[in-house]
């Protein structure tokens, strides 16, 4: 067999040890305020049937989905096809039937859907895990990444709009991350589009303003423009999204603005009773903002909307997201079950920390506290004191490790410190046959004689 | 669109709350030990090319493969080929180019000859990831399922077989399961196929006796005779693969056996090694046995072999093995390292403590420790005292919620309870306005007045 050079899918990563440090960090510190928000963990499997994912996404996210051949004879139905394929679409599938994972929503439905008879509702579930898309990779998009959800099913409560917002400022804060979390109301959307252009023209008008961010106030109105909008609609659209102004005052001009559509009082007032929530509950994050024109692409959200974007350093897309769907269950029977909730991106979040350079530093350590070092190669010492030293170590519950490999006699220590170095091991424990030991702190270089108890009492310190 | 029943790919499984608590006990129990003895953490992608993985796990091993299809105009490509595909293979290789990953071992040799440059050897990783293959799905055999495995690569030191060995004594010691570590040497199989019939028959020898659990000595025996084995061949080898005694009698005995094979000496040499390092730590697992008819289909063995199954219960199929392979990364352009390493089958253990119901009591928690109950309606009380409440329980880190639904006044209790129940929250607080709060012990339904204070003080213990 020739021998490749080894590569990864483009849009996939390997993650050393220093990663995976940091990678477990974040999601510990997201996992323990899901908990202490009373979420419990649910996994889905990674292959999902290709019937629960398509149609969920829109058809650019049916064309995102990765699919996998079927095992067996998948050129012999082409064969009995007789090749009389008519698109793409038939060919996939004839020969797939299952995809991989493309979000945690979806597949949380299906599991709702498959568990309603066990499941006691309001039903508060975390998931963190990875989620494929076959989008072209670039900077800070990857084909594989980690989505870490918390969705409460089964209650109307704004009461977890409040908690999912409380939740979103606890882990920032936790992760030392200055975010702002905006928040909009699809309601108020509607409003916006009764109001300026027509109900029928919502969709349009939270595509484009969808897109303020990126192309502007120019961009979104030559974009409005050549789909009819006429300039006084496109005036008056602006003229709401960009009310300004602290909360109140921005939803009580809004409430003029929107007076005529019943639909858009209605979600300015689920957006003022949740800052109300917030203004009579004593963790009150002073992060949340109004904003107008956020809409997320509209996808299922039926109430809120929550976005959430770093406030400093180049990487100010979203890190979060999420919102309140009426009827998500509905595609898989279940009808009449609300369900609202918040996404974090794992791997967004990972770069703006590394970019603010806001990963503690204690991270950084190796996993091991103290390498044993003989002065001699091990194959000519006598094994039993030194394995002896290292399980009375590891009993204690210190992390540790024997150099194995032959080493330099002139200079005993410098492979072994090496190695410990490369693995930032922070002590060394010198051994030397008939003679004390010794303690190297290999950070300061200040080194000592001591007993086995001194030594281990010093390393659990 | 129709609303179809939704359903998961057969051989896949959904997790509940506490299935993901019992599989995270199992995964910290493991990684704790893991960390213990220098192992660092790395994460592979789940889709690997095509390339990594086919014809490393044998030809069965490639139709086990889950192939992803390549994004894109695959349907154009079988037209362009005019449709002349020959075979299964010709089509695969046409239309998808990455796989999912079926081992955690070839990811693990990609990964070091990609990062080859970085790595100070010897290296010694964990990884804990779940791995996929089309087999058919049966008790205990699942399409995806996890494996934790910890290797060391670039030692040729039989120092990292009894830390392997350790290891697999440790994890089943704290996860309070009976095991037997049974060990082999590749090199003792070979003097046996030497002495027995001649070194070429090797393979066929070991893929005979690694079935000796499953069908017997008869069985075995059937099979070697089909082989053209004679009689006196059988019944030699079965002289040698079923020596009795203790470890030291067996190696001795063994020893005279092979006497005529320099390698088959060569591997009771270091079986002995092995035995004479646990003698002398301190940590002597008692329940390691040589078994002279391990062998693990010896894929890419080449010095011992380790397997470890529960002896109590139904289930004694192995839930681990391993061995070191000398020249692992060779397949990908690295020659002359040489590894080791075991592997814990999450999914398999998980099995085992659920039938001997091993898991601890513990763990049947729920997420949260408080579940705060009005005696009215949440929409009909004043909302900021219970909201100070909470927030103040969840600033001191107990895990925390409120019943946010509509409730019976007459029975004001009956369905927060229930809800607590169902998630296993072990108290609930009652909150009357302008009444004390009442802490109630749910399992015992002991009920007290308590000031704030109290309660904190009470639920933080």
């Amino acid at each position: 067999m020739a021998k490749e050079k080894p590569s990864i899918p483009k849009g996939t990563r390997d993650f050393g040890p220093q990663e995976v440090a940091k990678r477990k960090y974040i999601l510990n510190t997201i996992e323990k305020v899901f908990i202490k928000y009373g979420f419990m963990p649910i996994e889905t499997p990674t292959m999902e049937n290709l019937s629960t994912l398509t149609g969920k996404y829109g058809d650019e996210g049916d064309k995102l989905l990765f699919r996998i051949l079927d095992s067996g004879e998948t050129l012999e139905k082409i064969r009995n096809s007789k090749f009389e394929i008519r698109n793409q679409n038939e060919f996939n599938n004839l020969i797939a039937e299952k995809g991989l994972r493309y979000d945690l929503t979806v597949p949380f439905a299906r599991y709702v859907v498959m568990n309603r008879n066990e499941i006691t509702f309001p039903f508060k579930r975390y998931q963190m895990q990875p989620v494929w898309r076959a989008d072209r990779p670039q900077k800070g998009r990857y084909r594989e990444f980690w989505q870490c959800d918390a969705d409460v099913v089964g209650s109307d409560s704004l009461l977890h709009e409040l908690d999912l917002i409380n939740i979103y400022a606890e882990v920032f804060e936790n992760l030392g991350i200055d975010v702002e979390i905006k928040i909009n109301n699809r309601k108020v959307l509607a409003g916006i589009a009764e109001v300026v252009k027509g109900i029928e023209h919502l969709n349009t008008i939270a595509v484009a303003i969808d897109k303020l961010d990126k192309i502007g106030k120019d961009g979104v109105s030559k974009e409005l423009t050549e789909l009819n909008f006429t300039d006084t609609e496109i005036e008056n659209l602006f003229d709401i999204i960009t009310i300004k102004g602290n909360e109140s005052e921005m939803l009580e001009t809004l409430k003029i603005k929107l007076q005529s559509s019943q639909e858009g009082l209605k979600g300015i007032e689920e957006l003022e009773f949740i800052f109300n929530l917030i203004n009579q509950s004593t963790n009150e994050p002073t992060n949340l903002k109004t904003d107008f024109s956020l809409a997320r692409g509209l996808s299922y959200y039926t109430g809120c909307i929550f976005e959430v974007a770093a406030v400093k350093g180049s990487l100010r897309s979203s890190i979060g997201g999420g919102g309140r769907y009426d009827n998500l269950t509905g595609i898989f029977g279940l009808d009449g079950v609300s369900g609202v909730g918040i996404s974090f991106g794992l791997d967004r979040i990972y770069d703006v920390l590394e970019e603010l350079k806001l990963f503690p530093e204690t991270l950084s350590q190796g996993s091991s506290k103290v390498l044993i070092c003989a002065n001699n190669s091990i194959e000519n010492i006598e094994l039993s004191p030194v394995l002896q030293l290292l399980s009375k170590l590891r009993n204690e519950g210190i992390a540790s490790e024997l150099y194995t490999e032959k080493i330099n006699v002139k200079k005993p220590l410098e492979k072994p410190i090496k190695y410990a170095s490369s693995k930032k091991i922070p002590y060394a424990i010198i051994y030397t046959e008939n003679e004390s030991l010794k303690l190297k702190n290999l950070e300061t270089g200040f080194q000592e004689e001591l007993s086995m108890e001194e030594i281990i009492e010093k390393l659990k310190g």
